[in-house]
């Protein structure tokens, strides 16, 4: 046994990578809200505290599911973005989604949700698409 | 706000019900391994621990994933069966087990993985009809 997993399953594996409450929201906010910055992500309206935060964005990178950069228009300023790892959580997020809005009362938008539903392989191609043009030449090369 | 949520973001709902690294694989071994007792659960190739297993089960019972009843073949047995709402946790497991194999090493059969990805719908619904033949008559209208 692999002494970095408690077992091979891959549902496990998973788990181990982002089985908490707060790592997905991280990922929520860069792949579908458009923030990209500690502070904004700081900003949630969960209000992540920022020890916890700092944890999870360490935990993100370290698995390869967001990567850093010194922003180019200002090279003091930290901003992650998704890697194609990252992106491959969406089809997740998405069904996680669907079955959150069903626990009652969310802020959802019912029509977003019905596309999640019935149209689900051309949200996710739209999802990757508008990911893709967020890549800088230079870290499209490198996923 | 309603106070028991952290905010009314589908997302955040959700993993406040399950996002945890344990609660996931209690629904696995449910719906998957066609484990069903308590002990059944604790002896998972996790490890999990008992006052761990205990609160989950709680908790998933709680939120109306689980549902306990006596075994009809003996009474002095609690078995735990999913509930129509967890078996709809089906497509998020499906999709964190294709993106957990992806992950290096694991024990999932590639067989089954392909048909996970290539194959989903149908997968889904092998999934729906065999928790169907476990239900009691009186369970299923319950429902």
């Amino acid at each position: 046994m692999d002494p970095k997993h408690r077992s091979y399953c891959p549902l496990s594996v998973a788990l181990e990578v982002f089985g908490d409450r707060w790592s997905l929201l991280i990922v929520r906010d860069l792949m579908f809200k458009g923030r990209t910055t500690f502070k904004e992500f700081q900003e949630a309206e969960e209000g992540i505290a920022t020890n916890v935060l700092a944890d999870r964005l360490q935990r993100l990178e370290a698995h390869g599911i967001v990567a850093r950069r010194r922003d180019p228009s200002d090279a003091r300023k930290v901003i992650y973005r998704l890697t194609e790892k990252g992106l491959d959580l969406a089809p997740i997020l998405v069904e996680m989604i669907v079955w959150g809005a069903r626990e009652g009362r969310t802020n959802a938008p019912p029509a977003v949700i019905r596309r999640m539903r019935e149209d689900r392989d051309q949200f996710l191609a739209e999802i990757r698409s508008r990911w893709a043009t967020t890549q800088l030449p230079d870290e499209a090369r490198e996923e």
